[in-house]
């Protein structure tokens, strides 16, 4: 049963992009190990990550967006090292043999593989147990010339300016947007919070809420992006943790301070939503969007430092990506505004083991 | 916390070993990706697994026995390939945050990653959510020289001869006593199969219940001698689902028969236990015996086939190695028997969906 599972949903459907590959899928699925050909002069980049059910998704997200994600997350540590995609691995712990489930998730899985040309080379599936969770793993293999330093986290300079891609907040207000359908936004805001996320949410275009809700569930990981930087960027990641805990990473390993401008990060917010100076309220908005910036969630943006020398060419790889602030002695991530100064910002990122959706 | 607890059981105590690799590990624990060189004219072989909690371990076993296993499984597959170890990564799914466990686990993963020399370089850890069952999934890579084949279990040719390492069903005997002493053998065999178990496991010598109990827990993966069949094996592969499943993948990929000596397969059972003959039921001992090898179990002994020009040269590589059959043409696996002749084996290899102990 095992086996015609794996070929009926793997083995079959990704048979031919792996065979689109055959100069880096030298073996694929079916045997003790799959063989892949590095090229000449370049370096093996891997990343693993793992989706529990309940707590990166929904039991009840359709099983193509769950297949999508979990590849989008990987995919996404890869552009944030400027490496190029080699294919992946799977391993998948069902409670059941859920065909419809199995389908979908195939499908998804499937869809984001092809457009990001990453055949799947290897898995393992097995029985959850007594678990009635779903839990899978991705494991991804890139490459990058050896020339290309990888974007080391460690490698922000003073002076350097910090940039995002499009809008980290987004994928958050996509969730925040799911528990309210799902009647459990109480739970997850308290007071102020929740009054101002029920503000904010109420205050969102159609096209907007729709938008944060794919960036949820399809996120599109920046792997052109990635590519694109090397020789630009110095220090590179992917947000999946809130920029507050994700900048923490980088002013820890490189020893630096972050200056954040808030008139940036507004402009930013502003860019993806035009209409919201509209609002009476929209600076209380801003802030409360802001606030989502900084607690993050799955959005799969990349934040990376760069040289001012770099600025224009930097601009002109995307409509989307925005300068937000520099790199400075120190060892703190700080706001600047126009008219407070400067606040330092605490880390407010994801932590699993103190909240799980359910 | 989940930083925290990622550099106390797993950044920290890892460390030294991704720093004596410091030729192939570029970038280990702590990016987005680690960064990994392969040698020049060689290709990466890459392999992975997952254990959940009652399935695949029990919930009483010592956790480093475990972080032993999981990754003893992985390099399993590297052996089977002849492909040299690399590094891993490590997926951790929990229920909740278990010092002890963690401490343990980490220890046993510790141990066989120093004597493999192979480096953790990245992971997930994550809640297990409302799962109480701990699952964990390793993906490990090895590379080898572009010249060597990788033992392609479709390459098995017409006229070879069929080897094992060690004695396959070791481990399983070691299951069996497991489940009798946690009082479950009952539930797992019946009728004639569970008196014939339990006279085996009443007639087995108190130093041959530990070796099959300590093959079941720390398997040491053949990794030496995968590198020592290059040049000499065709196909291989590594013992995980029971011989007659296992050789079956063999058989269907190569496309031929696999005829098995049965008094073959009672010496190499001879060999691992030098009194049986003292016992008045031997034959019958040696029976059920077989009965183990061809159902399997975690032995992670290779089995392989090769040309008989290298026969002593395989013969010279270790004590433990039993030549066992021949290919021939066919699809089928066959034991042969000086008395009874040809019987066709069914498989009977273990399927995750239709056994779960518990």
């Amino acid at each position: 049963m095992e086996f015609d599972l794996i070929h009926r949903y793997f083995k079959t459907p990704f048979g031919e992009l792996a065979q689109a590959n055959p100069d880096s899928v030298l073996l694929g699925i079916g045997d003790d190990c799959a063989t892949l050909r590095i090229l000449p002069n370049h370096h093996l980049f891997t990343s693993t990550d793992t989706l529990v059910e309940g707590v990166h998704f929904f039991s009840d997200d359709p099983p193509s967006v769950i297949g999508w994600k979990a590849l989008a997350s990987n995919l996404s540590d890869l552009a944030a090292s400027g490496a190029s995609p080699l294919g992946f691995t799977l391993n998948l712990s069902l409670p059941e043999i859920d065909e419809n489930w199995l389908a979908g998730f195939s499908a998804g899985l499937l869809d984001i593989a092809t457009r990001f040309n990453c055949p799947l080379v290897g898995g393992d599936t097995t029985s959850a147990g007594s678990s009635p969770l779903k839990t899978l793993s991705i494991t991804v293999f890139g490459q990058a010339p050896a020339a290309h330093g990888g974007f080391n986290r460690a490698h922000a300079r003073i002076g350097e300016e910090i940039w995002l891609s499009g809008t980290p907040g987004l994928a958050r207000l996509g969730l925040l947007l799911e528990y309210q359908k799902r009647g459990y936004l109480e739970q997850r805001c308290e007071g102020v919070e929740l009054s101002q996320i029920q503000a904010l949410l109420a205050a969102m275009t159609a096209q907007l809420q729709q938008r944060a809700v794919s960036r949820l569930r399809m996120p599109v990981p920046r792997v052109e992006l990635g590519l694109k930087l090397r020789g630009l960027a110095s220090a590179c990641l992917d947000l999946s943790d809130g920029l507050s805990g994700d900048l923490a990473h980088i002013s820890s390993a490189s020893g630096v301070s972050a200056v954040l401008f808030q008139s940036s990060l507004e402009s930013m917010w502003r860019n993806c939503w035009p209409e919201i100076d509209q609002h009476a309220d929209a600076a209380q908005l801003l802030k409360t969007l802001l606030m989502q910036t900084w607690r993050g969630g799955d959005d799969f943006e990349l934040c990376w430092t760069a040289h001012p020398k770099h600025h224009s060419a930097i601009q002109s790889l995307g409509d989307d990506l925005t300068c937000v602030g520099v790199i400075e002695t120190g060892r703190e991530i700080w706001v600047q505004s126009p008219s407070a100064g400067r606040t330092r910002v605490a880390s407010l990122s994801y932590n699993h083991f103190a909240e799980v959706p359910n």
